[in-house]
């Protein structure tokens, strides 16, 4: 194994504000403290925390880097006390507490997975953050059983891509709304049963056509006005799964359809969860998911790579909306 | 046993409207069919959603009787086909499907329960809506843990009541919200640990300066706004149960806060569940309450009653919100 460098280029958020202000850095490469692995890193997915990260609006938990950055792929070259799990030389993939925008980057060990053969390290680096929020909110927080239909908001994003694979690989219906007849082709050929261009279409209306009685779970990312018309859209005792409010956070809603309906309308976001929650996630995806990743039933839909250099490139394309699937950081 | 009469006398609605259109007619004696009894009225419970059928606002489901009083108690004079559980002569409980105001009621067979030796007829006849309401709502759907803090809004109402006592009961910590000082008096007497006037005192506040981190569960009928403040109120983790919305069903909420504190938001209305949740609502309720009932811990605060006759009398009490707990019509 060659000899650690003291120090590493990363991108930093210079100043909260547009693409413009994540610049590269030099940083001294950090040590794994107990349980925590260091990972040279292949590539770092990118993801909207990372966009309201960088304008602002969503600071890192304490404790955490400044650095951008929630999800790696890499290589083990450094163990902290206790780490067990993997060991020097591993391929692995993880959830980042942050600070994925980098050369290095610490993991937690319980919390890095190896990667599957089928995947490329690019592929990996974009798993771990858009797999374990689909995981956690569509089977443990959203209970989707096989039989059952979901419909996917953003169903073109990293999330929504992953999240028709998964539920179909495991025998659901799924059903995505999204805002181009690119989008709609895109979904359709990863397997969503129908998809709904939301700019031309009242989605509310075509799920009532398509399913009849409403669909059982809802993952949404939109919230605003989406809210109400997703308690419209889901079948009596249906679940409602809020992971993102991109369109505000403000929603007016009619109480009554809650219980006249008997909604669940719940949501979580990943990051300040604990580690011993993050760890128990990983521990139910290697048991139910992997096996699908492995047998190349599952893994991300690419839309972009950008060399680390290039981030703010990167943030531009998601900014735009315009990509389907993940935009991933090649280190 | 005494032989069944041809008619009876109920108390009908004949027009939608104020308390004053309630008057008694005389109607034939039903027949019970396969699966059903039928009881000889003692007392009737008086609910919320009786007042709201007789101003319009809430018509009886598909096959129910038009006349109002969801809940009963009586002595059993007829059985139906295959009706087994119960025998004639036996004196039960039980939440019926409407047609609670009048001397003879349909019920279910399987939906009856044994009337408590602890419980005067009376006590009884106010009993089955409110315990199946609370069982539901606190206890299945809400999923209330020994050692959690429940908070009940309309803490003096006969489901509020009944809450305060089974929640304490069964291990709980309760904070109620009434809206007098008499209110707060009587919760308090029947066990509740805080209640808070909600005239004098901003509850969200009150509720995390006793609990610090906010409440586990939260049982509400008032809707309206207080949908968002019961988000500010709640722990993370925690569940809110909307069982009815006396001030409105229109509400405003930030969704991020759905995330952010991982609640989870749902509801349910008991007259629309069809005969075998209801009976599995029955069942639990025998295993797990009837206990409770007939050691004599929990019992139905009995707020007044009236004659049959004086039905209107008793909605007219009711929409005062003058009441302590249950308003019962003894036939």
């Amino acid at each position: 194994m060659e000899k650690l460098p003291a120090q590493m280029t990363v991108v930093g958020i210079s100043k909260p504000g547009g693409p413009e202000v994540l610049i590269p850095e030099t940083r001294p490469v950090p040590k794994p403290g107990p349980g925590e692995i260091l990972v040279k890193v292949a590539a770092a997915g990118v993801n909207r925390p990372d966009v309201a990260q960088r304008s602002g609006a969503y600071p890192p938990p304490p404790g955490a880097s400044d650095l951008p950055g929630l999800e790696i792929s890499g290589e083990v070259v450094a163990l902290g006390e206790g780490a067990t799990k993997h060991k020097l030389g591993d391929k692995v993939m993880s959830l980042v507490a942050g600070g994925g925008y980098a050369q290095y980057c610490i993991a937690q060990d319980a919390q890095a997975m190896t990667v599957p053969e089928s995947f490329s390290m690019t592929e990996a680096g974009a798993t771990a953050e858009t797999l374990m929020t689909v995981w956690h909110n569509v089977f443990e927080r959203g209970g989707l059983q096989p039989g059952e239909t979901l419909l996917i908001h953003g169903g073109s994003s990293g999330i929504g891509t992953m999240a028709i694979q998964l539920a179909k690989a495991l025998g659901s219906k799924v059903i995505v709304t999204v805002g181009s007849q690119d989008k709609v082709d895109a979904c359709l050929k990863l397997g969503a049963d129908h998809a709904i261009n939301y700019k031309t279409e009242d989605f509310v209306e075509r799920v009532k056509e398509i399913t009849k009685t409403g669909v059982e779970l809802i993952l949404d990312m939109v919230g605003a006005d989406y809210v109400e018309k997703n308690f419209d859209a889901a079948a009596v005792d249906g679940r409602i799964v809020q992971i993102a409010v991109l369109n505000g956070p403000k929603a007016t809603i009619n109480a009554a359809k809650i219980m006249v309906k008997r909604l669940h309308y719940t949501g979580s976001t990943l990051r300040p969860r604990t580690n011993a929650d993050k760890a128990a996630m990983v521990r139910a995806i290697e048991a139910n998911v992997l096996p699908l990743l492995k047998a190349g039933k599952v893994k991300p839909l690419m839309d972009s790579t950008f060399p680390l250099e290039k981030a703010a490139d990167a943030h531009k394309r998601m900014e735009t909306s315009a990509h389907i699937g993940k935009i991933v950081l090649v280190v």
